[in-house]
């Protein structure tokens, strides 16, 4: 195993060094992308999972649109081209041939979905419409990291159809609140929920939602985002409906995404020096048994309880025995930990005999994670010790969030804030305040969190009467 | 509801009739791209689920490469590149820039993924390298059709890296098997499994081995393929490793795919002149309780006993009840069976009092297919029945192949036969006499299969002794 450089020596590089040793991506052959090896993408098939059974029983259904999105369908829209433009990736030769019409690869599908549902929507009756994709989409980005900002990434985006701007408005929101609750329950990371301004808005939306999480360097990274698409897009692709009285009117829409970036956020706000640390619920290996012997009696009496250990744990829990041969136990008690494998079984000779095994806890290096317990009550204590880690991780994560959360009064406060982790400020509302903050620190207006301590201040740049605090603070 | 036109009338037509009045998918406004709507990509979710259970029980695990790869590495394998050539898509702007060197849309990913593995295997203990990705895929292809060929599809492609030839070649062929099983037990479809002539394999590959599937109009579908590469793509790619004497050497790679045209063959393998019929391994809807009332008092005892059926058979079964009150029991029968879905539960005021409910199924319209079982029976009766309905997909299908398989002596009933199905005949294995009999019969050389009937005899066209038999067929 190689090195991974500690945080606070760099934490950049800390980052690339736990993708690279825990073997969740490596870099391609091509400019600004990565190949999701088998460990980082299961760690996206949990996050999958867990965000796609949210989104049925929000009364979503999937479906698949085309990668190919004709160009004149993204100047449809005028901030959606302008937003767009500079990112697209271009397919000018099909088949030999030199095509009549460029085609774009999707950025993201409000083009090519608006066509669809207008097509396919005629009256109120076919309202709501909510149908989600899972797919890959590029973007051409100049500066990339893995995760966090590649070339091409794969997300979930969420298009919805109403007959009303509130219920549009309610949708943005609600989903929202299926971010929030992923974010909380299963990846175990604090997030604020705000609104975002003008100037950090989704191309083309009236109003965009965002969910804001602190990384463990005190930056901020925008978790995923809900929009209230307004009747842009469907006075764009004319997605219309007859409603009850026979009028023809524009409907109202929405989108919603997540992304291959949440495994990034993973990584971040629960790692350490030691590297990776999974929140269980989204760990690929939950539970991992290493064996501990010496010579051959003590071998096959050891793995055979280990082998036993598995089985009472599995199904249920995603359990695996290490049984290499070519490697100590100490070098495997590395290698998960660096992987972040959320609990460790050690069984040795000693606790065959007294039937027992010994459980310790990856987020809690060193005696005081560790515990010992009758093999009879292996499953429930694996269990119990399963969900304290995940809770424990978001309670550790919800105080740091704190510790580096800062409620800066002068604008010297809020450099001083920002260069250690989010600022909450009073802020008129001008782009040109926002727009001096990120000129002068790099960080910018995060959102408008949602819950608002009341009352009114007056704007952290410009002095002026302001009615709404917005979290500051540099981002990924 | 639109009209779907007999099967006996306009095969074709029927077949694209079927997909739009079903809602399986509908046409992009991309040439030769669909739109997978929800119902369609339910199936596609179900064939998924299926079909990776069965890779990750053969030791496979997921991960996710470029859908970009560099125009140059198309042409490192001199096969792989004449035959994939013709049918790119290439990207040569990226961010508003001509790109130095293009980038191809993946065709299939033979060629990144060995330049990753190149990077990734060292010595024999890396081996054997087992790794699946779902992905969509893109083949610039002039004739399209929904499901079985569209310019854009999604599948999933494992690939494989080996030591040796020999587990190589048992590799493609256990694959082979897995996709066989899949087809036969989930898909209810009696396949053929075979080797791929040297004119009809893979480009790039050494030996291609293929599922081919009998139609509804007897015609073959090539419904999965294993491909033994060779070193091939190892030489290409400089995929080595260091073996136990210390010495390089060369690995055997080997891939496989399945792709959304498994779709297409659920729908002609297993329709009628009503519309579809999934099999209920498949089905996205296995189960549709349609409520039969008139009146108000009526209506709130049938809804109830509707509820409580549902409730009885979820989860295990995937129900819905149609309590719709814009249309009448037989326009929803009409509608389910047009959607393919295995079985109807009708329950009406007489079958609330007596505790009971009807069972219709899809396979058998009319009063055989129905019967009346108690409500206290009603899961076990639904399992069986929808066991019963498998069951007997694969029987018909089965019959239905036999049927249309014919074992011609001359060449003249090979024309016969071929205008009829499949035709077994022997074949001396040249190019010559395979390419005449498609240029006379449009009939092309599906696969050598695996089970040959032993013995020898002299090929259909030539008359040189021929030591096996193909099957020639029309082909999607
Ligand atoms: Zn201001
Ligand atoms: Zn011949």
């Amino acid at each position: 195993m190689g090195r991974i450089t500690p945080r606070h020596e760099d934490y950049s590089q800390w980052y690339l060094d736990v993708i690279r040793e825990a073997q969740l991506a490596d870099y391609a052959p091509v400019r600004g992308c990565i190949v999701f090896r088998p460990y980082g993408y299961a760690i996206w098939e949990n996050i999958q999972a867990a965000v796609d059974r949210r989104f049925k029983a929000h009364g979503y259904r999937n479906a698949y649109f085309p990668l190919f999105i004709p160009y004149s369908f993204i100047q449809k829209e005028k901030e959606h081209v302008s937003g767009f433009s500079p990112e697209l990736a271009v397919v000018t030769i099909g088949g030999g041939e030199t095509l009549e019409e460029p085609l774009v690869v999707r950025p993201t599908s409000e083009t090519i979905i608006g066509y669809m549902y207008a097509q396919w929507i005629q009256s109120y009756r076919d309202l709501p419409l909510r149908i989600n994709q899972w797919c890959n989409v590029v973007r051409w980005e100049k500066r990339t990291r893995p995760f966090l900002r590649t070339l091409e990434f794969l997300w979930q985006e969420a298009h919805s159809v109403f007959a009303t701007y509130e219920e549009a408005e309610e949708e943005a929101l609600r989903v929202l609140d299926l971010y929030t609750d992923f974010a909380v329950e299963d990846a175990a990371i604090p997030v604020i929920q705000g609104r975002k301004s003008e100037s950090e808005k989704f191309a083309g939306a009236l109003r965009s939602y965002t969910i804001e999480a602190m990384m463990g360097d005190g930056r901020a990274l925008q978790s995923a985002t809900s929009h209230n698409l307004g009747q842009n897009f469907s006075r764009a692709f004319e997605i219309r409906y007859l409603d009850a009285q026979n009028q023809m009117q524009y409907a109202w829409t929405t989108s919603h995404g997540l992304s291959t970036r949440v495994v990034g956020a993973v990584i971040m706000v629960h790692g350490d020096d030691r590297g990776l640390i999974l929140p269980p619920r989204l760990a690929p290996i939950q539970v991992i048994i290493v064996p501990i012997w010496k010579g051959e009696e003590e071998r096959s009496r050891v793995l055979e309880a280990c082998e036993q250990a598995r089985r009472m744990l599995q199904p249920e829990i995603r359990v695996e025995v290490d049984a290499r041969e070519e490697y100590t136990p100490g070098w495997k008690f590395n290698e998960w930990e660096l992987r972040g494998v959320p609990l460790r079984i050690e069984i040795g000779p000693r606790d065959v005999t007294e039937r027992q095994a010994v459980l310790a806890r990856r987020d809690q290096p060193g005696p005081q994670g560790k515990r010992t317990v009758p093999m009879d009550g292996l499953r429930e204590a694996v269990q119990e010790t399963l969900s304290a880690i995940q809770a424990d991780l978001y309670q550790r994560a919800l105080a740091f969030q704190k510790a580096h959360t800062h409620y800066p009064e002068t604008y010297e406060q809020l450099r001083e804030a920002v260069a250690d982790g989010f600022a909450w400020a009073w802020w008129c509302g001008s782009a040109e305040c926002e727009g001096r903050i990120k000129a002068d620190t790099t960080a910018t207006n995060r959102c408008i969190p949602l819950e608002q301590p009341g009352g009114q201040g007056r704007c952290i740049v410009c002095g002026a009467p302001a009615r709404e605090m917005a979290v500051f603070a540099r981002a990924y």
